[in-house]
């Protein structure tokens, strides 16, 4: 059995203040909503939770039945940190669930077919990410006033939060990251600190968050296509 | 005096056989025209020098008959790599060229104040880069089935082929890759292996270089909206 945690229990503070990002209108709905529905409509996904800011729960209930869902579903509340908003939504998951996909709220235009590729790489190897070759130049500045190294981008890739793991290993590795009083910034990162490898899967098309209020048009465009 | 030079040699293989991308038509005009009509139009760039593949020379002179340009221009002839073609543009530099400024063709929608404000970078500090704060989580493969490597993307900026340079710092660094038969994936590698610090200029706006089909949909979105 494989469930979705949908992680929305972010601000987004990028945006400015007293914006959440999650519910700006794009193609006809909320940025979460076309989220969620990707993953109600994903055949590889059983069930879904979502993870949602104290206070928000009325707002994903009415959102549902706004949306005609077909999946169960469940609304939990997040924690300080993401790590922690994960952790939240791992102990909902049902008892029969052996696979979990993670996916930020705020990255609507994922391809289906993404989410069964890393859903299955993660049966497999136990835990997946989504990720994109760089095609830009990296290069790394300490102080921002000058570039201090040029990194190699063949091996670089650019990961997303559109991740799978097999249950056990996702709670043991963020287990292991809150015994030891850590922070990490994704849970990929989780896992390599428990040794278990992460496999990249890569993804061809384009995947946006929503961070900037910029990027509405593009991910406009790209659901409108779909 | 400024000049600029507009990188339009390479053939983007990435886009496929026998597909040119910079002659690909977006908003109304192929690509490359739309680069080309940036710096005609910006207030810093006093001349221009297009490094077109051989053979190309026609469809540039056809181009810019059918574009209502204002500046002066050449045309010359790429090399076998990016710096060659760089080089190339450079011997071609009207003598009283103190700055400039390189782009590459296929990158349409760079805002005009950048380019301003990185010619002013260079005029200070010798050498500027356009770039822009990594947003996406940055991990290194080395063999694309695990990831070996989590960085921490707080210091990493994505760097963009729009750059500006003290015209002397620039041909001494090129010149340093040429007769150490070095091959730099852009012109501020160059400047590092001479000790030339190089200043990040940070881009705030999508900055899109052309690099797959997929990419043309967002880049006629931007176009239309100047």
């Amino acid at each position: 059995m494989t469930s979705a945690i949908i992680v929305a229990a972010g601000r987004g503070t990028r945006m400015g203040p007293n914006i959440d990002k999650l519910f700006l209108e794009v193609a006809g709905a909320p940025v979460v909503a076309h989220t969620w529905r990707l993953f109600d409509s994903s055949a590889c996904i059983d069930d879904l939770i979502l993870v949602v800011r104290d206070g928000m729960q009325a707002a994903f209930d009415q959102l549902a039945s706004r949306l005609r869902l077909r999946k169960a579903f469940r609304v939990v509340h997040g924690g300080k940190e993401r790590q922690d908003s994960v952790w939240n939504g791992l102990q909902a998951l049902p008892a029969g669930a052996t696979i979990v996909a993670i996916q930020d709220g705020a990255r609507p235009c994922t391809p289906l077919e993404l989410i069964q590729a890393t859903v299955d790489a993660a049966r497999k190897t136990g835990a997946a990410v989504a990720a994109q070759r760089v095609s830009d130049t990296i290069k790394q500045s300490d102080d921002g006033q000058r570039i201090s190294r040029h990194l190699d981008r063949s091996s670089l890739w650019a990961v997303q939060t559109q991740q799978a793991f097999q249950v056990e290993i996702i709670c043991r590795a963020l287990g292991a990251v809150r015994d030891q009083g850590l922070r990490v910034t994704d849970d990929t990162a989780a896992c390599e600190l428990i040794g278990q490898p992460v496999r990249p899967v890569e993804c061809h098309r384009t995947n946006p968050t929503v961070t900037w209020p910029s990027d509405l048009p593009s991910v406009e465009l790209l659901l409108r296509k779909e």
